[in-house]
């Protein structure tokens, strides 16, 4: 029995370029190298003032190069504005990623976590939820929430909604390859003990592996699955 | 993608006989009809003066003749006291249990829901769960918690644990078969509008897979699955 | 025991015009039956261009044809834009929600869900408990959050609210009337097996029903009572 | 509209002496004044060596007296040991304590909340949502659970069942009689600062009172009402 | 062990004047008169039209002064506009409330409860959260969340995030203070029944003591602690 | 600010022995090198014939081995039968530890986590819960519940109680004694991947530092502080 083996198109919904590495790079992987279609939309990019062009610019860079060492098939900007989600329409956000989810038409949906820190994550949840209503027999059959170093851990889990995973990937073959992916990202990682240093990132598959037994995991919440 | 698609053996955990056709009998002859593998567990049997003997011997011929309709492999019958499990030294419980689970080496494990109202269904969950332990990589890669009319509505949800489906599994093409097989307990099926009886399984199953945009279903709460 | 026996006069807010109906349209015919004052607010109404007006023209005709069945006593349109409520200032929706209940009155109050999927539930059930802080010993004695199919069951719940029933309000003599009600919404009903079909709606009074041994009932989650 | 109005008849299921004061004195007080019937089951009694025969005896002539100063109808003792109800098979409970329900046939069960710290309080809340299972249509229209001091915030809310409340009984005319039925428990009453202390029991009437706009009031969380 | 004895600055971020005093106006006295110093970062202020100049100019009047009475080393204004969060930019707030946290440098933080009905508190809540991201090992080592009378108890506990507290910090010799101040706001204080009386602030006090043996308490919500 | 800078006695309740180490051995070396007494209650011991006689007399050595490296002032051994705890009356088993406990008077109790898979850490929680009910002020003014590899992971958090820590305490100067003091007990050691590995010890610690910027930490849930 294997989550992915009847897998065909997978799509991870980021809000941010990294949150898709951090929460579930080595499961990208994994399938890609299987022959599963591998697709990324991301959601924001900075825009002046909040944040400097050329810091986006070479995000972007990065982000196109991590997604090849990946092995993603094609990744999509949407470009709202990154922390800013708040300011945009709900209907504005949800018609642009609906229409993005409807071309590719995945079978397995990955999401952020609603009880993420950053506002962001919690808005995008909520809109690729709306485009996984079960309104047809056509839609994603599973959709799984992933969890990001630096965001899921830092709200008030307990009181606001804790991740609590019951979905395991197996990443021991592609353990290295998420962490080369995101240390590509030169401008995101951060030095021990930082969440979002390898030494963290590494610690974390270590740990979701040990608890079942694998050398390495990506650990999910099951949000709903049609079997 | 399709959940059922790479399991070849599935073991069902039934307290007493009959909650494994309320919980996943669709499930179970849909599976058959694919030629997987299904077991069933049933963990008690009533016993005098509890329970009269001629009624337990009825109910165990009903059940062979269910589990016959349904195509399951083998019933296994461990013959504790019916509702009498909190009588029983755990050990003895777990141990039970774990050596026919060990024999049958189910990948997907159906146990019954930790917040229903009989103490034997939450024994027996915590039992399974003794024994799905994921202490080696060889142990089901799933788990699910199935629902049972009778029992997972009755005690306090909210207060105490609320079983909330995150997977849903399509038996459209089985939901008559299953209802065929609970119809021949004919000690257990009762006249509307008991939750027992014959409508209320069918309302359950339509609800479920309305939920999903299916005809039928049976629903389920997610444990742990594996990768 | 009966807890509408004693109810004068009852007020169901609702986002879009038919949530009260698949909500609590059973329980408002039985209240109107039994000489109760039933008032409806609807709180947004479709406008262009996320909707065609001549659409919602005829949604508007439907909602007052369906509450002259019903037997409501008067429909409050706050006409809010539809599934655009995050851009409404909240002090204005809550002062112009809180007027309408002023005038009402009422001593039984029904609001949508606040892990319903679409926003425009979670805002409406904030607004709606703004108005209902006990700030004086007249507010509603009695506060319901009702289920809406094809709502309730489509965020993640277990991680967003969970709607888990705790009131269940007999509608054996009035389901037919809740269906009839529904139907004439022509434009919002859907064959099967989608949530708002009438196979799913009379699934759900079912099995609602059989939970608590009757024919028929509508489910709703206490929020608070005064006695 | 009125949650006490159209009661005939209350149970109250109290694992120990005094928890039906602690938890409900003021609304079976206020019931026992309006012309309902109001029966108490207490299910334990305390046995040597764990308890001196003469503090028993003590207790109960107390408990009599604070029963008939509140106007219960009639008190029902299970006499099961207490502090030792995990030695008691559950089905000898369950019986014991269903038999006696079945005779007194309450429209209102006020029971112990499964979440207090004391063992006893769980097991009796589970024996009498047994009890309460609608497989007919005459059980308790309503059950509600009672906090009860030194017991309900003692465990650990939050990890363990928290009791929120949801339901508020105004007790604004009987505080002063639960405070003396209360006192007549020499035996229990403490002194400031401890949870049985008389100021405890008034400082929590006084706020579950100001929640709703009350002077007073008892405050319960809503198990399951049918209406 | 004393959770105030190694704090050297505290900060009460406030939605509106007043939630300071009655969520910790107990400990903020209390630890004044220790030597700690103790900050209060006000974030909204009242504006026209939908509060009075003459009001809000008296409000501040009463803050100022309850805030000398209490022992507050600095109040901090941010003047966003009340009732009316939900109209900010969230990357606006969250910088301001950020940069006047970084200027006190607190090692104990206490904030208002996420499930507070009033959106203000909700979105002050998560503001502060941002700002207390473990990013350094130099932030508040402790975070604490506080109830506010007339907030906490009034959106929908158990649906919404519930105030369970597990922290709880010993006023029996500021409970005077703390009432005297929340006095000096003429315009805030009710008369009973009101959850804004002196009545119920005390009760209040004398139950989170009881529950732990003492003669007055605050109670929190943990929300993190490094130690 | 500082958690442990206050502290006198710690007291840490062990099911078995080793749940204290891989809980918190990081946090007991730290505390003792601190000049704090420690104290650690091994509430049961492997009985034959579920246990060997050499295997657990091996197993004692090696407890008491691991506890001198980490500075333990005393072991208390209650000797209740390992894996029968549902076999003891409740009564004996909270007299006994109540006794323990009264003789060590800490400040700071840890006891293991009430989610745990093994129902003797359910158990035993409970029994800890009950010593520390605040009947006085002399009990321990902090509780904290630790996590145990191979227990708190694998039972069905989320459905059973889940833990999310919101206490951390830094072990970045003693983490290296923890995986000293854990490999002593050479019986209970297992390679990669099991989460009894020194390679899924050293994981948990860098991610539960991580997530509050330390370079290894223990994890807590807070229960209750009284300040």
């Amino acid at each position: 029995m294997n989550l992915l083996s009847t897998v065909r198109r997978i799509a991870v919904v980021a809000p941010h370029p990294d949150d898709e590495i951090l929460g579930c790079g080595g499961t990208m992987a994994r399938a890609a190298a299987a022959g599963i279609e591998v697709h990324v939309i991301v959601v924001t990019r900075g825009q002046p003032p909040l944040f400097e062009q050329s810091l986006v610019d070479r995000i972007r860079r990065e982000t196109l190069h991590a997604h090849a060492m990946i092995g993603v098939a094609d990744t999509h900007f949407l470009d709202f504005p990154a922390a800013a989600l708040d300011q945009v329409p709900r209907s504005d956000l949800n018609h642009s990623l609906s229409t993005a989810l409807s071309r590719i038409e995945p079978d397995l949906l990955l999401v952020p976590f609603v009880g993420d820190i950053h506002l962001d994550h919690q808005i995008v949840f909520n809109a690729a939820m709306v485009h996984a209503r079960p309104r047809t027999s056509s839609g994603p059959a599973c959709v799984l929430a992933y969890e990001t170093l630096s965001e899921t851990n830092w709200l008030a889990p307990g009181v606001t909604p804790a991740f609590i995973p019951n979905v395991f990937i197996d990443i021991s073959t592609t353990i290295d390859a998420k962490i080369a992916a995101f240390s590509s990202f030169e401008t995101q990682v951060k030095p021990s003990p930082d969440e979002r240093s390898i030494d963290a990132i590494r610690a974390l598959a270590t740990l979701r592996g040990a608890t079942v037994y694998r050398h390495a995991a990506e650990a999910f919440v099951m949000i709903r699955q049609v079997g």
